[in-house]
């Protein structure tokens, strides 16, 4: 940690920054990375956070990566600004089409979205079958193939886009008749092209808030269990690992401030996906 | 027409334009314009179509009124080379945003997909209550409220933005259980808000593949008959008005070319929308 403080404190020609109590910082292209903040607030209650959504240019998923990476850029150079003392994308297209660049612009540790659900997925298969949900994007961009390929060429992937439910999550009809039904029309559709799954990787920061429809239905249709990696809670138990820091070391609750480049709809949206009520965003401009 | 095609031969240093036959220009930001088209080839089949999907940029409704403004113009600078006679904005964003540039930068008629809808519902409520129903962009910018309210003051407008549906149509779950649900959650919702509403706009171009479940559903909620106004319909009757043709005056089959700026899932949606199957789309840089 040293190192990351005195490049932090060349850069910023602030010689405070070193010693300050500093952030980890999140950023994702809207809302759904607040899913990510929920599990970081879980995993390490005593950590401050600085939240960056990139709301008036969501979607990325539709943009060239190009575009996507010097968003991201972006948003990153925000954080680093703040002082952050870890940068974590909690945006699957961020993470597909900018991880290297912002490692490369980046003086502290930088966590992608797909990397830690990637490894978990891997350490809970006993089939070796592996079943990937997320937006078309994500999905065809193979980036889950990929990282889990990297790590275990045996693993059969199978990989659904899902385009339902970014808007099932965002509307908050999250476990009801609809919500149901459209699971299980799309996991039906999964395990139909692999019947020996046992994992499902839910790679898309908006589907923590269907976890629990999507473990039902899927073990409903599989006839057993079916173990679901949430990306959200991976990225937290990777920050924490990469910090050195135990769970609930710190015992004091961390500060969260929540920034947003457009504040329309936040007010509806945000403390759904973040699990209790928010403070309020601040409106910047990138 | 003589002046038009005056200015297009002036434009273009291109003597033929004016003595050949000249197609009508529609663009979107995607697919969903094409059920203008389809609309199109019901109304007037004699009549050659060129249309453009700026897919590689879609969705226009995230992004800034300037870049609409942009983007469409370059979309309109495309079919105007091509010598069109009409253009139509098959996108509710576009012709929000942009309508006034395109007419200005256009020498020739250009129809939006807000004003023909609003004309329509106006004709077709008893109530003077009318509901309208797009994407939450759409719903936001209160593009049919000020059109209706231009021509008819007095006349109650209800939006409600339905985000669910897009994905559906896109999907093809048009006709079924979910569609039923999602459908009647909505439509719910906007008859509670008014209950004396007769006239149901759908204010968004993918909405056409929804209209017989979306119909039935209003019709079952009110207790009574419900107009559906379609706005694809009521721009391809605006546009035989425009040209001065009576329906099905020409009786040879029109010829249609399609373009898009990016062709990923095209092969899927596009007869999904045309309700005809395609010959291609030819790939174009903007």
């Amino acid at each position: 940690m040293g190192q990351d403080s005195t490049t932090m404190t060349k850069r910023h020609h602030d010689g405070e920054a070193a010693t300050q109590r500093r952030a980890i910082g999140v950023f994702d292209s809207g809302v759904g990375g607040l899913t990510v903040v929920r599990a970081l607030r879980r995993e390490l209650p005593g950590e401050d956070i600085v939240y960056l959504g990139d709301t008036a240019r969501v979607p990325y998923g539709s943009k060239s990566p190009r575009t996507v990476e010097k968003y991201s850029l972006g948003c990153q150079r925000f954080l680093l600004d703040r002082h952050v003392k870890l940068v974590l994308i909690a945006c699957n297209t961020a993470s597909a089409n900018a991880l290297p660049a912002l490692r490369e612009a980046s003086p502290v540790s930088v966590i992608g979205a797909v990397e830690p659900g990637a490894a978990n997925a891997i350490l809970a298969t006993s089939t070796k079958h592996i079943g990937v949900i997320g937006t078309l994007g994500t999905v065809r961009s193979g980036a889950y193939e990929k990282a889990i390929h990297s790590r275990d060429a045996s693993v059969n992937v199978t990989a659904l886009a899902c385009p339902l439910l970014v808007p099932l999550a965002e509307e908050g009809w999250i476990d009801d008749q609809i919500a149901i039904l459209v699971a299980r029309r799309y996991l039906t559709q999964l395990f139909k092209q692999d019947p020996d799954i046992d994992t499902l990787v839910l790679g898309c920061t908006h589907y923590p808030l269907l976890r629990d429809v999507l473990h039902r239905v899927a073990k409903d249709i599989a006839g057993r269990e079916v173990a679901v990696v949430d990306s959200a809670n991976a990225m937290a138990r990777a920050a924490a690992a990469e910090l050195g820091i135990g769970p609930n070391r710190r015992k004091d609750s961390g500060r969260l401030d929540c920034f947003a480049t457009d504040t329309s709809r936040l007010d509806e949206l945000a403390p759904r996906f973040l699990g209790e009520p928010l403070t309020g965003f601040e409106l910047v401009d990138l």
